[in-house]
């Protein structure tokens, strides 16, 4: 298997911190940076079926796009996908989310801050509108977290993994204050602490 | 199980028609529509994890969001879910690029163009943007539906009620223009000759 991977993204990270906590070293992995040729060539190769990062490439030549789908793939079977249907279905519903809601806003705005290529659409208004909203966004998983330890069941699972990506760099890429979020802060912590961890 | 549920939306839609098509009629409807009090009430009494419509109210009062998700729930086990591990990987691809990329695009054309509370964000410029990010969305679908009859596997899944939904009203509701896109157009047309299905 190949794991075409952005290293600057968060979408990509997810996958490389799955693969660390489950000790997995069988997966090649190709980098593609914004602006590298290994990227254009992705493009060129019809090896990104959604033109986006990251891609995993099954040894049978199948082509597996979208983080999330990478993630419930390799997961499979592991700790941290949930036996229970219920608890699996919340998990899934806190993916969703990320995808829709989170990403769009959290991720969003540490693009617009940090990659070059996004800065003109970085004006003023753009970003308070981002941080209002995606102040809501963390409001909504630390109420969720101040009360237990892990989004659902009572062990890590895939939506921490996901969730954790573009949560643990909103301050530091983002602009998002974290200081109120205390149990936001205590999940970042736990994710981090976890065997096999690999940072960003 | 009751549903909440948003008749003017395409998220809420995706799981009446799987109810529909899987002919289950155990499933309470509340109908919480923009503008209506049991909207306003379902807030308030905090049936809404996430702040938005479906959400699926299990019987212990466990409160499952994000139409992808109960899709997911209520449809394991059928034949819309698929049990071999890559096809059901590669249905997941499709329900996360619906709710990452495609909704995001296509079903905010619509509510741009239909809902009066969306009219003033409906300026030429951002008409004319989503036009043509939606077309090149629809001609992902059209490409990989020319040459099969099912988004993956060899029948109906999840993925495609769940793209069905904004896809279908894409012209009608978004104003996309879907005469080009011939492989799109006779899937549309296999989803609503399906057995037990059920219109928006
Ligand atoms: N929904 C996708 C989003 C992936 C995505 O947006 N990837 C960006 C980097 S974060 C990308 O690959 N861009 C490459 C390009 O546009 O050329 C996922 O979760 O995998
Ligand atoms: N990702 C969510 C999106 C749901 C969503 O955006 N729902 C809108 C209608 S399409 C809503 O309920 N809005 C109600 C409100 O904002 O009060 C899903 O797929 O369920």
């Amino acid at each position: 298997m190949k794991l075409y991977s952005m290293p600057s993204s968060g979408n990509s990270y997810k996958v490389r911190l799955l693969l660390g906590l489950l000790g997995r070293e069988d997966v090649e992995r190709i980098d593609v940076e914004y602006g590298s040729a290994t990227l254009e060539r992705a493009h060129a190769d019809g090896r990104l079926p959604f033109g986006k990062t990251p891609v995993l490439e099954l040894d049978d030549g199948i082509l597996l796009p979208e983080s999330n789908a990478i993630l419930s793939y390799l997961g499979q079977g592991s700790p941290f996908v949930p036996t229970d249907p219920v608890v699996h279905a919340q998990m899934l519903s806190w993916m969703f989310w990320e995808q829709n809601q989170h990403e769009g806003v959290i991720a969003v705005r540490a693009a617009l801050l940090n990659y070059p290529h996004r800065k003109a659409q970085a004006t003023p208004e753009r970003l308070a509108e981002l941080l209002v909203s995606g102040t809501g966004l963390l409001q909504i998983m630390d109420d969720h977290l101040s009360a237990r330890d892990w989004l659902v069941g009572n062990a890590p699972s895939l939506a921490d993994l996901c969730l954790y990506a573009y949560t643990h760099t909103a301050e530091s890429r983002g602009g998002f204050d974290l200081t109120p979020f205390a149990g936001l802060r205590g999940w970042i912590a736990r994710v981090a602490a976890l065997p096999g961890y690999v940072g960003l």
